[in-house]
C-alpha cells in the first residue's frame, strides 16, 4: 500500500459509516441448530453463542473465518514524558521495528494463525522507515501532553478516524475477519481516563500498572490523571477522544466502524482496543455486535469495561501485552467454535438418543 | 491395533510405572529466557508458566507438540440405571459410533487440531463393532451398580489400569502429547463420589448436573450417592477406584501414568479426566507435573478439584461436554505459548530498551 494513500491529509469531518444490525433471524436459526447437535444443551459453553454471533454477522449457517488479518496501530503519547509507564517512550518505535522483523509476540502469533500482519504508524515519535508490512498513516510524532492541552485537535481526531477506516478498507479486502491491536508507551494512561469518562467508574479504579509500574509509579500515574481529568468535564465521545485519546486509539475507533460496516468479525484485544470499541459503540451502537472480545487483560479496568459493555471475553489467561496478542490467541478458539457448528452431527443424523423426558 | 493385544486378560497386579520428576533446572532456564523476551515481565500471563512446564517435561528449550493424539475412553456404569443422568445409558454406545463416524465434537476438534483420534471401548454396554480408530479393551458391559456392590473387583481394577497403560503405549508411539477424554453416561456420579473421598469436600458439593439434570434429578443423584457412600469408608486410591470407579476412569488413570513415564505432555479434559489425574497423582505424585489442565468445566466440582490439586486450567469458557473437547480446544493455546517461547526476539537481539530504573 502506498503510504500516501492513507496519510494524505484532509480536514473534513469523518463520516460515520453506515453499520447494519447483525442478522438476528440468522442468529435465532443458529441457536436452533445448536440445540440439535450431538451434545447436551449448552455443553459447548461460550463457544455456542460465539458461533451464533458469527452466523449473525455473516448472514450464514456456514460461518467461517476467511483470510483473517491482524492490524497493530502504533503511536506515541505526550503524557508518556510524565513517567506514567515502566518503559521509555522510545520503545514504541523500537517495537514497531520488532513487529516488522518478526520477533514480537504478535509477529509470532500472526504466523501461527496464518494471518497477514500490518503495522500502522499512526503517530510514532520515530522515523519508522519503510517495510512491506508498514503503513504510514502518521499524524505527527505523538500527541500533546493532555495534562496541559488536548491530545489532538478535533480536526486531527476526525482525520485519524478517517485514516483508521481507510487502513481497514485497504487491508481488509478479501478478508472477513480482523484482529486489532495497539502499541503505544503511555496509552493505558489515556485509556484509563477515557474509561473513567465513558463509564463513570472512579478514575482510581480505571488506572492500572500497564506494562508493569511499581506502586510508586502507579500512584504517580493516578495523580497525573486526576489533574488531567480536571481540565475538562466534556463527555461526548469525539471530544473525549481529542482531549485524552491517542492517534492509535482514534484510528482503531475508525477501523472498528469501517470493519463493522463491512460486516467483518472484529477480534478486539485488551484494554486499549476495548476502549476504542467502547468509543465506536458510543458513536454507532450497532457496531458492538460485530466485536468478539478475545480475552480479558490483567490490566485493572479491562474486566469492568467489558462488563460495562455487557460482553464476555473468550480467554482469561492473565495476558497484558497488547499488540493484539490476546485476540490473536483467541482466533483458534473462534475457529474451533465455527468448525464444531458446521461439522457436528445432529442427534437424528447420528442416531443418538435425546435427553430423557 | 489388534484388539487382542490390549484386551488379552491378565489378573496380575498393575505395576506402577516409574515416573521421573520433570526437569526443574530446565524449567528455571526457561523462566530466565521468558524474562529476556520482548515483552513486559509476565505479560503473557498463563502462557509463560505453561511454556516453562513443557520445557521441563521435554528437557528442552525448544519445546513443541509432536504428533498429538487424542484418546477417548468409553464405558458404561451400573449406577446409570438409577436415573443419575439426563440421558439414557444407550447413549454411550451411540456416541462411540458418532465419534467414529466423525460427527462428535471431539471428532471435529481432532480434525481441526490435526490429531489422530482413538476411541477405546473400555466397557461399553453395546457391541461397538470394528473400526480402524476403535480399540477394543472392553472389560465387560459396564460396571456393577456401586450402590449395592463394588463397581469392579480389585483384579478388574488392576487389569483396567494395565489396559489403559497399554493403549497409551501403543497409540503414543511417535507422539509427545496426548489429549485425554471420556464418554460414559453416569460417570459424573462416579466422579463425584471419588472426588468426595479424595478431597474430603462435602459430597453434596461434589455432585453436579452432568449432561443436564434438572433440580429433581440432581436431588436424586445426591441422595443415591449418599447411600452409596455409606457402603464403605475406604480411602486408598485403588480401592476407591474399584469400589466407585468406572472402567474408563481406571484406564485413564493407567494411561496418565504411562504417559508421564514416557515424559509426554498430558492434556487433561474436564471433571472425570481430572478425577483420573487425581487418582494417578495419588499413586505416583510425580505424574502431576506432566499434566496440563486444558479447561475448567462448568460441572460443579471441577473447579474445586483443580484447586485441590493446586493447578490452574487454561480455558474457562463454560464447556461441560467431556469427550476431551475442552482439552482439544486448549491445544492451540499450548501451541501458541510454545511458538512464542521459541520464536520471540530478546530485548538485546531486537534492540528494544528495557524497563526504566
Amino acid at each position: 500500500m502506498a503510504a500516501a494513500e492513507v496519510a494524505s491529509a484532509g480536514s473534513a469531518k469523518f463520516p460515520l459509516p453506515a453499520v447494519k444490525p447483525v442478522d438476528r433471524a440468522m442468529r435465532a436459526r443458529a441457536e436452533r441448530r445448536l440445540t440439535i447437535l450431538t451434545k447436551p444443551l449448552g455443553a459447548l459453553g461460550r463457544l455456542e453463542p460465539l458461533a451464533a454471533q458469527v452466523c449473525a454477522i455473516q448472514h450464514s449457517l456456514e460461518p467461517e473465518l476467511v483470510a483473517p488479518v491482524a492490524i497493530v496501530f502504533a503511536a506515541d503519547h505526550g503524557i508518556a514524558d510524565r513517567g506514567v509507564s515502566a518503559y521509555p517512550r522510545a520503545v514504541t518505535g523500537q517495537m514497531v521495528q520488532n513487529f516488522l522483523a518478526g520477533g514480537a509476540a504478535i509477529s509470532v502469533l500472526a504466523r501461527v494463525e496464518g494471518m497477514t500482519l500490518w503495522i500502522v504508524d499512526a503517530g510514532v515519535d520515530a522515523d519508522c522507515g519503510t517495510h512491506p508490512q508498514l503503513i504510514d498513516a502518521k499524524m505527527r510524532r505523538g500527541t500533546h501532553d493532555f495534562v496541559r492541552e488536548p491530545a489532538m485537535s478535533m480536526a486531527e481526531c476526525h482525520e485519524a478516524l478517517r485514516r483508521g477506516a481507510a487502513v481497514l478498507e485497504r487491508v481488509g479486502q478479501g478478508s472477513n475477519t480482523v484482529v486489532l491491536g495497539e502499541m503505544g508507551i503511555g496509552n493505558t494512561a489515556a485509556s484509563a481516563l477515557l474509561t473513567h469518562r465513558l463509564t463513570h467508574f472512579p478514575l482510581s479504579a480505571c488506572v492500572g500498572r500497564g506494562t508493569g509500574l511499581d506502586d510508586a509509579g502507579l500512584e504517580r500515574k493516578r495523580a497525573i490523571l486526576e489533574i488531567a481529568a480536571r481540565r475538562t468535564e466534556i463527555q461526548d465521545p469525539l471530544t473525549l477522544l481529542s482531549e485524552f485519546g491517542g492517534f492509535e486509539i482514534a484510528m482503531l475507533t475508525g477501523a472498528i466502524l469501517a470493519a463493522a460496516a463491512r460486516r467483518m468479525v472484529i477480534l478486539i484485544d485488551g484494554f486499549t482496543v476495548t476502549v476504542a470499541a467502547a468509543l465506536a459503540t458510543r458513536l454507532v451502537p450497532a457496531a458492538l455486535d460485530y466485536c468478539v472480545f478475545g480475552h480479558c487483560s490483567a490490566e485493572l479496568a479491562h474486566r469492568a469495561l467489558l462488563e460495562h459493555l455487557g460482553v464476555t471475553p473468550l480467554l482469561d489467561v492473565g495476558m497484558r501485552l497488547g499488540e493484539g496478542s490476546g485476540a490473536a490467541v483467541s482466533v483458534s478458539v473462534v475457529r474451533a467454535s465455527l468448525a464444531l457448528f458446521r461439522q457436528m452431527a445432529t442427534f437424528e443424523g447420528a442416531g443418538v438418543s435425546q435427553k430423557d423426558g
